[in-house]
């Protein structure tokens, strides 16, 4: 595999170089709206917007995959409202490739569940107790009208603790459900061709394009809580079926995070090669190089983002909380040498004051800086596989923040 | 005045064209930090930032002068945090002119006031109900430290509306604490001269520079109510002393703004033409319109960035309430032909999902709009005062904005 740049025909992941040590890759998954370089950390944009950040500075920090909220923007602003607006990309202005949840993991822990059942999930909505059916079908339609170029299965994501049999029934769930997401998906790009050749025949758009429909990926969820053998016969059935790429879902979501890698050294190796490997809401500093050298390809996670809004920001040295006392006339920049736009205007000091009067631009600075710094760790763990120096970088990252024994969390709200 | 650029010796302002059939006229204002081009609309930066937007952006936008509050930075972090910075241009990483207001206003509007003598005034912070002791000598030291390019008299602004009497005991309280400001910010000068001198001598810094201290220009502030007489005594005592410009203030309080025109009919011209004119408070289409016609050279106002914060964004056509339905699917710009970087990206749907998700973005994106959408207006308005042509102008702005009889906001809190 070393040194070898191969795409298995029909993926959509091509491996650039492995690790020789690890079962760390540097790769790239290829989307209608571009490739992203693997392994990539996806900044949440729930509704559309990564908290206080506009598109033009999600390129401007060179984010190259955005993750948004299929269950969120299904409740508010609507599916149906994307799709005429030509997908989430026109939606949101952002012409790079997008990845939706399914909105698994947010029914089972945002709205009030009404009842389980095979079929699917009934629940009140979060916002307005509005009453909601959910099937896999449903999910499909929803992502489809989204137009991500990577949507995710419908998924029963159990919390933690969750004791055995609960455990397996999701993960049966979830295995059934995944076969009819991958039904419904299968039919509706039958239908989206044919639209498109009615559309080409009368030299006309028959049907509304989303951008990113044509080559849209579904991805499944390997579920199985804490629980090695759970996880095994998740993944072995998962992989039996059609995906492009595959999660591992259920995990940092309140376990331990040495829990949370031994599930990744079960599942993983379970996982083809060929297919991109995703961890679902990891992104503590720590996690990331964990999950890299255990061979994930890709991550979300709202710890940049939501640390930042509360006034903590992430630098070499760890996390600093800027509203403490000693940062009030500290004029130096939130991390000395680093170049991103914030550290080269601003200081500590003029952040702490915005954090202490509750002035709006403290979070977005801090927000962008906090990106900054995830997504430059991201480059130097992909050029650290390259030239074979994963052990000094997680040396490094362990030092500032190896400390912390909390998973990571999921849900930007 | 026609087509004659010249400059008061001494003074900071330069009148480059006047209107041959109204006061108005294009000036600029010379400040340590840069020559401002007038008529000139100030975005209100109370605390060091203006809501929403990065120092950056303010660039972006062509913003030429940015209007920071005394009252509030004295509050948080403290004027000597401030000086300790290196003045306000470091602190907020803001190289271009700022003036500070006084606080007056705030001081008789936010704080809960103990004892007003003519000594100074007694309060309770708005933020802890702490006490502080205001006096026009503190009022200079505190703009001093924070080191603004212009700086505003301590005043006593009373509310609209207000009885003869009370206006009158303002309007002598106003003129006795200019005489004070003035004269201790001429010993502040002095001091900071013969600082410089020390500091040269001995080849090192003795005195810890604020930009902008050396050409640091103070302005008087005209109150006087609704008062046309206590409006000609306060003008005339007021330009009797020796300030850099002059502020109409205790406008824009909650009169009709029929009333505040009138009072500008009756100040404006007992300003001597060689003076800057701050109307202090003012930011409606309609108003800046009707300002800049009678003479005015400088505005702050609240309007068009709290507008924003609410979801109202300025156009041609007229305000436009974001949140209401019939935006929900308007995929068009927020102004059809508006070149700014909100028009060219996003769409009226968009901001809509955003506010009604009470997404930051929304309020960040709006603001940025509804600023470039005054600073162009007072583009355009200074071409108009060059090309003659205001009446086509004032004709255009009326028939979109001036249906509005409320007086503008001034405090960004």
């Amino acid at each position: 595999m070393n040194g070898i740049s191969h795409r298995i025909s029909g993926g959509i992941f091509e491996i650039v170089k492995g690790s020789s040590k690890y079962p760390a890759r540097v790769g790239r998954v290829h989307t209608p709206h571009g490739s992203v370089e693997t392994p990539v950390f996806m900044p949440v944009g729930t509704l559309g917007s990564v908290k206080g950040l506009g598109s033009e500075e999600l390129e401007e920090l060179g984010v190259s995959l955005v993750l948004c909220n299929a269950y969120h923007l299904y409740l508010r602003p609507g599916s149906p409202l994307i799709a005429s607006a030509g997908g989430i990309h026109r939606f949101m202005g952002w012409n790079a490739p997008v990845l939706t949840d399914s909105g698994g993991y947010q029914v089972f822990s945002l709205a009030s569940l009404r009842k389980i059942t095979d079929e699917g999930v009934l629940f009140r909505s979060h916002i307005d107790g509005s009453e909601h059916f959910m099937t896999p079908e449903e999910c499909i339609r929803i992502q489809r009208d989204i137009g991500a170029d990577i949507i995710m299965a419908f998924d029963e994501c159990p919390p933690y603790p969750c004791d055995y049999d609960s455990a397996r029934g999701a993960v049966e769930r979830t295995v059934k459900w995944a076969e009819r997401c991958l039904e419904a998906w299968e039919a509706s790009l039958e239908v989206a061709n044919e639209g498109a050749e009615a559309a080409q025949g009368h030299a006309h758009r028959g049907v509304k394009a989303q951008d990113g429909a044509g080559g849209q990926a579904l991805f499944g969820i390997i579920q199985g809580g804490t629980y090695e053998s759970l996880r095994v016969e998740c993944a072995r059935a998962m992989t039996s079926m059609g995906f492009k790429g595959f999660a591992i879902g259920g995990l940092s979501v309140g376990e331990p995070k040495s829990e949370m890698y031994r599930m990744l050294d079960v599942t993983v190796p379970l996982i083809p090669e060929a297919s991109p490997r995703y961890l679902m809401g990891v992104g503590s500093p720590d996690a990331l190089v964990e999950g890299v050298m255990r061979g994930i390809d890709m991550f979300d996670c709202v710890i940049p983002t939501r640390l930042a809004r509360h006034g903590t920001v992430l630098t070499a040295s760890g996390p600093l909380t800027l509203r403490n006392r000693p940062y009030a006339d500290d004029f130096g920049p939130i991390e000395p040498g680093c170049d991103c736009r914030v550290c080269r205007r601003y200081t500590r000091a003029y952040l702490r004051h915005l954090f202490k009067s509750n002035e709006i631009l403290g979070l977005r600075l801090a927000t962008y800086h906090n990106l900054h710094f995830t997504l430059r760790l991201m480059e130097r763990l992909r050029r650290a596989i390259i030239e074979d120096s994963l052990e000094g970088l997680r040396d490094e990252v362990m030092a500032a923040y190896g400390n912390e024994g909390d998973s990571d969390q999921r849900d930007e709200t």
